[in-house]
């Protein structure tokens, strides 16, 4: 049980962003990734759809024999996490970690979200933060052309278009004197350069694919489930559209070149 | 067969524009429109994946026993527009009638062409430019912030994160001096108001959805498949995802009221 893999999915290639931190922090685990690039983005999806997404992708990933399913979606884990309650080995979703951390970092009490639409209806980000902390002040904020700025490249943070949406998203936030925030989608830490312009020096940024990554090593400990390798680990890559694409944006999320990716027919499963 | 509706798919909502001037044209016409809300955008997908959706939405057309199908796509048109041959029904994409509006409307024998990364990718808008004027010279260009930018609502033509979207990508075109430009995606036309503050007065834009309500009008009458009706049409509209999410935001496209939309699941066909 112990040598089987880590699971982890995403909407497309956003997780990897979880992908990274966890091969940081367990080298010596394998990875199976599956990203849904056929289907994505998730953001803007039904409970409905996204509930079906979700179970196939968990599907796919019990088929490859791992020991715990990461849901590296901001989405999935704020809209439908009762999904990954149905599976016979360990879940978590990006929710929870993030929640817990940034309890941890306010000293005002403000804390801020930010995610793609689905995310942000949810309310889950509020709902979690509040449980743990009742007094919070809360603001959610859908960024919903954050995704598609990344995915164009026009990430860096001199970039007069990514900088002008982030200021209309975020400059209410900053007013506001949120000292936490949570950069409640996958693709956002990408942005932080942006991000970090707009709102300061001072507010902690909690990148969700760092506290999930902590997270996952946590409960496998707790399990005894950790793989005794100290490195050495192996990733593998599926994808349900063409393998090409994702090699090539991969290295944005990974900073590091992405060696076996299969395609699959995510909705044979 | 003359009773029988016209079929029209799209990725999504920007297909709207296209039954927009189907009704605006063909007031007689009864019109099924199937909009893959569950798996847009197809700006990004591969030409495998085109392929497969293309054929699926087609198949969904014909079991509603439509009399033509209009892939009111611009990616489709674009990518696999061979799919459309393989039906037993008259066929329509938007590049051809769009090219045939664009070497009519140039004068200086300059053209341009915006569209998703998959259409520009294609080169298909100047091939059948060329086909038809060997020596126009086309400057292409791939616009992929610009479905984002309508889906969020930022398309007023004093938006600023739209202007300087819009700058970046058509500064280039401008300055080459384009007298006629093909606005090569559904969703575009929206954008108008910004595309002229960049471009200036004088550029004629095509808007695919009104050649291609032309060239549907002219291909039923040479066919002889033409409505009597001269009023009274009905529009159903079908989706892969949610329907509410569907009727709110087609009001932006259509510009009246959508009565009725279903939900299919568009993998089983």
């Amino acid at each position: 049980m112990k040598e089987r893999a880590i699971g982890v999915f995403d909407s497309g290639l956003g997780g990897l962003t979880v992908v990274r931190e966890l091969l940081a922090a367990l080298p010596g685990e394998d990875i199976v990734y599956f990203g849904d690039t056929g289907r994505v983005p998730y953001g803007s999806r039904s409970r409905e759809a996204l509930e079906e997404y979700a179970r196939q992708d968990q599907r796919f990933l019990l088929s490859q024999d791992v020991k715990l399913v990461i849901a590296a979606c901001g989405t999935v884990s704020s809209v439908v996490p009762y999904v990954g309650e149905e599976l016979p080995v360990p879940f978590l979703g990006v929710v929870s970690p993030a929640a817990d951390a940034a309890v941890q970092a306010t000293r005002n009490g403000k804390i801020g979200v930010i995610g793609t639409i689905a995310t942000i209806a949810s309310k889950a980000y509020g709902r979690e933060l509040l449980k743990r902390s009742p007094g919070l002040t809360i603001s959610e904020r859908a960024c919903p052309l954050f995704v598609p700025l990344v995915e164009a490249g026009w990430f860096g943070e001199s970039d007069e278009v990514a900088l002008l949406t982030a200021r209309r998203y975020l400059e209410g936030l900053k007013e506001e004197g949120v000292d936490t925030l949570i950069l409640g989608c996958t693709h956002y830490p990408i942005l932080t350069g942006v991000i970090r312009r707009v709102m300061g020096e001072e507010p902690v940024l909690i990148n969700t694919g760092k506290t999930a990554a902590a997270a996952a090593g946590a409960l496998l400990r707790e399990k005894g489930l950790l793989n005794p390798r100290a490195a050495g680990g192996r990733c593998r890559y599926f994808v349900s559209d063409r393998t090409e694409d994702f090699a090539r944006l991969a290295g944005v999320f990974l900073s590091r070149p992405v060696d076996e990716v299969q395609r699959v027919d995510i909705t044979a499963y």
